[in-house]
């Protein structure tokens, strides 16, 4: 089920196949995968998500792509995204996410779900020592 | 303001001082900060959560003890936890965390806020190649 | 799969049938949908949720209801609920929402949800200016 | 700070003035907290939100008075709603939480955010056991 | 769908089945539902979740053991885990929720969810009176 | 307090003096808010950011200024992200929201996130008659 209908033919856009055309080029693969072929029932919105995506995801930055990942399936399953926790765990994967780094990234995850609440509940003072304002 | 009177002695009962030491001791600081001082209300939920934080993010692991911290970080801000974006991103800082890192951090979490509010707006339909139990 | 089991005849219950006769009256159709046919399973309940529902969302109010349907998809996005995301989205359908207005409420609920986690992660501090009580 | 200006003398609308001292008679008190004062800038939602919480939370139903306070402290929690946590916090303290309850409410709260985020990450498939509308 | 392959034969490791006997046992059921099989990818994080839901759940403790599952039910729906809220509520109704204890339930949730939104929309100050650390 | 400090001379780096004064005469006021503000510490961060809101917030698109920033302000309350709820109800004030909208506005976002949590609780399945896809 899906609250919009994904074009029938979305290629036939062109500006739909060109986003397409830069995934499977950029991914080095044949597939694309749904979110894509939703969004191509707004072309402008295809485009700008894909060149976000693009961007940070598919090209060289700061931090390590592996670990660009593990944040991003950190993120969505803080945020119950059930596709993106799946299509994000297949990529860190497909990244070369062991078992045991994937393991602790659902260690670590819990373990923040866990004193967020606590410290939420608590409703604990920030110590004026974590100000980054302050600090010299 | 907060939710629990912490001890105004909290060391007086062994449990706390036992528990504040140690966080001294692994952490090579003075400082405990207040999550701790206000779980000291209840000396059991206090040792249980200390304990469960220093194997996880005080103890070698297969992953970065940055990598975690940036992970921990995520969470925190996807969860909306005012006090732990502050006391893990100061711990991030101290693990070495850039001000490019960092806002490559932010960049994508925020990426991933986006992408995990479109695919949950259009209901994206999970792609079967990202069922983990069906691959070979 | 459900958590409650739904009557199998609920509209023998006359609660149940007065609140389904007031649904189809007042939406014009014949059709229930399963939030209400799940609701039956406790009456005061079906009731009282539904009459909150239909004095705001079926009724005129200060808001057009094309906006009032927008604003409801807007937050069941937000709060991940895929059975509202659903029923809302159909529901603007129903009142004329296109599919440009239907990508452009995807695009501002998913910066929201981009800027949102910037200023989490930034903690910024509220500006005085946005204070209402100080204005004048 | 707030985001709606609170009117200076809310009683002098009468309709103000009911939930008021509606509010002062049910809890014993002559305290009307800031929720009330905020929401005076609208007197229907004002009465609206006040009979909801007044039918469920000041009048005897099927569950306990403080398991209906903790539950609602759990939701606020989780909910990261930082005005509701302290308001119920105290309401079940003033109907008799001790220390050891609320540090075992926590524990429960917490456990399930990480046990929440556990089941999510790893996209659980429900056992047809679970199924309400299957059991005989 | 899962995000991870669950051991086919999980109990071949000793680590798990020792886990599951546990659970088995415990529980006095022959059932041992998905979170655990799916855990079962990695045998230390099986033994610590499990270890903590046994110590808290399936141990007599301050709480009343139906309060605590209610506890667990309420924000695993606010949590919006699916997965939670189906097997958090088969083991209320195990332990003795009637269908009007469920609706108390799931009408205090959805109240708590409605002022909680309320008072965030609002940015209601926090009383003075809500502090506990003033409190004398 | 805050995570990152701001600098204290932003516009002496060019890429910020450029955004900054597009924000300026984009919106017609010397008032540049706290976000961009702290932005600052990353130009290419403060520029994507700054591009993205302009171009759907501050320019003429399908919905009307005024719902645009509504729908702004109920995704930030469902978020629970503090200072964005501020300055977007302030943003939507500005645009003309009156009193009696911002009422209504808080009535509808609190009314669904009421429903998305019953919805939740129950585990409503979706019917069939909302798939988009499946429509003729």
């Amino acid at each position: 089920m899906t609250t919009v209908r994904p074009p029938s033919d979305p290629e036939s856009d062109p500006r739909v196949k060109a986003v397409f055309d830069d995934i499977r080029t950029t991914r080095r693969t044949d597939f694309v995968n749904n979110l894509w072929r939703s969004l191509a029932f707004d072309p402008p919105l295809l485009e700008r998500t894909w060149n976000d995506v693009k961007a940070l995801m598919a090209t060289p930055t700061a931090l390590d792509p592996l670990v660009k990942e593990m944040l991003y399936v950190a993120v969505s399953i803080a945020n119950g995204c059930s596709y993106c926790v799946h299509s994000h765990t297949a990529a860190a994967r497909a990244k070369g996410m062991t078992d045991a780094q994937h393991a602790e990234l659902l260690a670590i995850v819990s373990l923040a779900g866990r004193t967020n609440l606590l410290a939420t509940g608590l409703q604990v003072p920030v110590d004026a020592a974590f100000d980054a304002a302050a600090s010299g």
